[in-house]
């Protein structure tokens, strides 16, 4: 089977999209689950010198990552400047990565309107800019911007940029509808004519935008045509309509056209790697995308029921279990129980055939109420552990109460009360806080802290808030994350209700007790 | 120009999708609104008997329509019956409807393994079901359901079912991709046998899915191949993925393909007439849906902007007017000046030289705070209207305090008191919530409502929380990004604040202050 590339740019490309940002943090786990999944190049951005970009390479330089190789990003030299002498280049070349990726103009209504520069100038940045870089040891990626409609402009021109490329030592050079304009016919006539002319000297790459709903389909016909390396990003994220949607045209290229990406594992991983990326992006997984939705193998009425039992090629194009998704039926046809158990081996519980059916039991229950374990393992343990009689509670709440107050002078204030008991014991404690989940934080761990010195170590990381029915704005079911560290452990607990306090609450009590199971 | 026509099942196979249902009116408000924007068939459902149906075509068959003819929609006879004496073709046939729709099979497999009907059998119900119809004055469109499956698995069969249909007297046959399983390549493969062997004789149609993300790129195909009838619905309602999404197909045809579908008015009515029928079903307006998301056509500063003023085509696949959208300029730190005074104008403000330095001074410093105003076009247009000094305030806060408390019963109570001004009379009021956020907008809403009685129509419709600096957990600045409502309009703010309440506080006053500017 021939193979083909995934080249995910989520972390440059996708961020562009409306109300995206990670911490350098964050984007390292995503390159984990990213590198996991089996993507073959992971785009990280620009390693510039502001603290934020330092600290993500500095991250992404300690990961050990099975297959998947890191680029750079950056543009061809300035005008007018040398390339040894642009200090864009000299930071590219600097970085950790093997790979570099060099964007470059190749229509020419762009060096008129846009950078000014002659279409000579152009081809000379290209060139010098890849060999550069080419040079200094790094593999390079030449992504050439606007490469569809300069074609359509003038294809001799738009080759040129892209022999001035490979010329220079690129060894990819990715075909980029940046504006998104294009048919699939003619990305597949365009890319037949590359690979007709260049396709035996360089790997040739396909980047596209969803601007016409064609982002998969005009990747796809990329390939067909001779593209091996296909640009995108995890659910299509991007500026604008979103760029190509990889977690859709993985399992087409694999299932349905018939190309060696990434193993048969790996594929079984992607719904939950992409629903793993969507909360870190705080992002609601569409219920309709395809292969991964909740949705994508839902079936209402009688025959379809049939025709599945009789044979599930009837109503259904792959077997779900192929992209880690299921049939969507009758939610009593989930059978959990095996998984729970192995779920509870993973975590050193022994759970009897019993206690397993409860914690199906409790599962769906607590997902039909909000709950959502995948990016609160912690939480989940605690359940298992209820479930198992293992579960040692910290405390026993008798009350709290948390005020926020403000007042014409502007300043807002915080405090929490708080009442608990641990081994017939009460403890009265009242903190001040600059929010009421921190207030709240403060005051249990007052109250108990002299039981429990090592809470002193426990560091709430990260926290995060979704409304589950959006529908109903301020009064829906609001959903809590939260993510917490102990120096040694990182991890993540979820509390769900109506009221946000409660919410956080439930995350935070969750947070505290995993750390002392 | 050759003509392509654009058939609407938004009211069947739309309704399908998750959560999706219209009253008999707003149906009948529906097929006005598509009937408007120029679609030429619209399928209504099966008139049966039920109360619901018998309404809608009461209410349907009085419409004064421009161009549209209406379908109903049914399946070939049962098997084993006349068609003479199949009841539900007897109610087709009585539907006042010009045109009726039969849904028939195709595949073997699903005739072995679903219906249990002989392939002759099969046959025989297509033409007589056709055939009765087509007698009694109506025009037959004929889904040939499954058909690429079908066709991949027994292409003379598949092809002989059609020519059932046609021979019968059916108009168009339809070619279905009932599961959503098929690739570009092969629509246009079977789409081209069929055009090549039945073009002649009878109008093809097709109907996809969006299973593998192509909805949109298959049913081009199909018409590049020789289709002259898409099927599908607005923004791509239906079942799993949805269906072909004809909101995003029609600019495409017409636009790119240089097909004659609507007239240019009627295309400039898309964004509008979409907008519309989301608020009818409820949906949350995609924000990157192609051509009419609010995002379709957005820039983030810098070198797009300057690119666009120079030549809108560096940047944009087409003029946004031309589908009633319009270009969206992001506000960001970069922006400068001019972007900001072009802001403003979009606002219908007008801001001097000395305001516009002032509004990208503050700019910069909020987004230094956490502000982001991509998601908050709201609050960054009040931002503008404080320093072109049309800002109106509402009230004057003298002081909040919220409450939260929980006791050892578990339940959770939540109580708000505010007290403000508004021309210098004082308002308190206490309310309680079922979360903070909730218990602040009831109390400020029951202070203020009689000063402002459209308060009453505003709804928040989404709430979304994030942490800015991750590193500190629940002591880190918060973001709040809050959408509303208000049955015409839907606008974004935001608030950030160390402290939760605090943002929500701000993102829920600039909301209802956005409302009354």
């Amino acid at each position: 089977m021939e193979q083909v590339k995934l080249y995910d740019t989520t972390l440059r490309d996708g961020m562009q999209g409306e109300g995206m940002s990670l911490s350098a943090s964050e984007k390292a786990r995503v390159v984990l689950a990213l590198d996991a999944l089996g993507v073959q190049m992971i785009e990280a951005g620009f390693p510039s010198s502001n603290p934020k970009e330092v600290e993500l390479f500095e991250q992404l330089a300690e990961l050990e990552l099975k297959q998947a190789t890191i680029c750079a990003f950056g543009m061809t030299r300035r005008r007018g400047v040398a390339a040894g002498d642009d200090p864009d280049l000299l930071t590219l070349v600097d970085s950790f990565t093997p790979a570099v990726t060099l964007v470059g103009k190749t229509w020419s209504l762009h060096l008129e309107k846009v950078t000014k520069v002659s279409r000579e100038e152009n081809l000379a940045m290209i060139a010098e800019s890849v060999a550069f870089c080419h040079e200094r040891g790094k593999r390079v990626v030449y992504d050439a911007e606007h490469f569809f409609d300069g074609y359509r402009d003038d294809p001799g021109y738009a080759l040129s940029c892209l022999e001035a490329a490979i010329g220079a030592g690129a060894g990819n050079v990715a075909l980029c509808d940046t504006n998104g304009s294009s048919l699939p016919s003619q990305i597949a006539e365009a890319t037949a004519a590359v690979n007709a002319r260049l396709g035996e000297r360089v790997e040739i790459g396909i980047h596209v935008h969803d601007d016409i709903g064609c982002g998969v389909a005009n990747s796809l016909a990329a390939v067909r045509e001779g593209a091996r390396v296909v640009q995108g990003t995890v659910n299509g994220y991007g500026e604008r309509c979103g760029n190509a949607n990889l977690t859709t045209i993985l399992p087409t290229l694999q299932l349905k056209m018939g190309f060696d990406v990434v193993s048969a594992e790996q594929l079984a991983s992607l719904a939950e790697t992409v629903h793993f990326v969507d909360e870190l992006c705080n992002v609601t997984p569409n219920p309709d995308a395809p292969y991964v939705g909740r949705n994508a193998f839902a079936h209402k009425g009688g025959m379809h029921v049939a025709g599945i039992e009789a044979d599930a090629r009837t109503f259904e194009h792959i077997d779900p279990a192929l992209v880690g998704n299921h049939r969507n039926v009758l939610p009593s046809e989930l059978s959990g129980r095996a998984t729970i158990r192995s779920q509870a081996e993973q975590a050193g519980l022994e759970l009897d055939d019993e206690a397993a059916a409860r914690a199906v039991e409790q599962l769906k229950q607590r997902e039909h109420d909000g709950y959502h374990y995948e990016a609160a393992p912690a939480s989940f343990e605690l359940l298992l552990r209820r479930e198992a009689g293992s579960y040692k509670p910290l405390f026993k709440l008798e009350s709290y109460r948390v005020v926020t107050e403000k007042r014409a002078g502007g300043e807002v204030e915080t405090e929490a009360t708080i009442k608990v008991e641990v081994d017939g014991e009460r403890y009265l404690r009242v903190a001040e806080g600059n929010g009421p989940v921190n207030a709240l934080d403060r005051a249990l761990r007052g109250a108990i802290v002299d039981r429990y010195p090592h809470l002193a170590d426990i560091e709430l990381s990260n926290y995060k808030v979704r409304i589950l029915d959006e529908a109903h704005g301020t009064g829906a079911v609001t959903r809590v994350l939260l993510d917490s560290a102990d120096g040694a452990r990182e991890w993540g607990t979820i509390g769900v209700s109506e009221n946000i306090i409660e919410a956080s609450w439930q995350a935070l009590v969750d947070s505290l007790e995993y750390a002392f199971q």
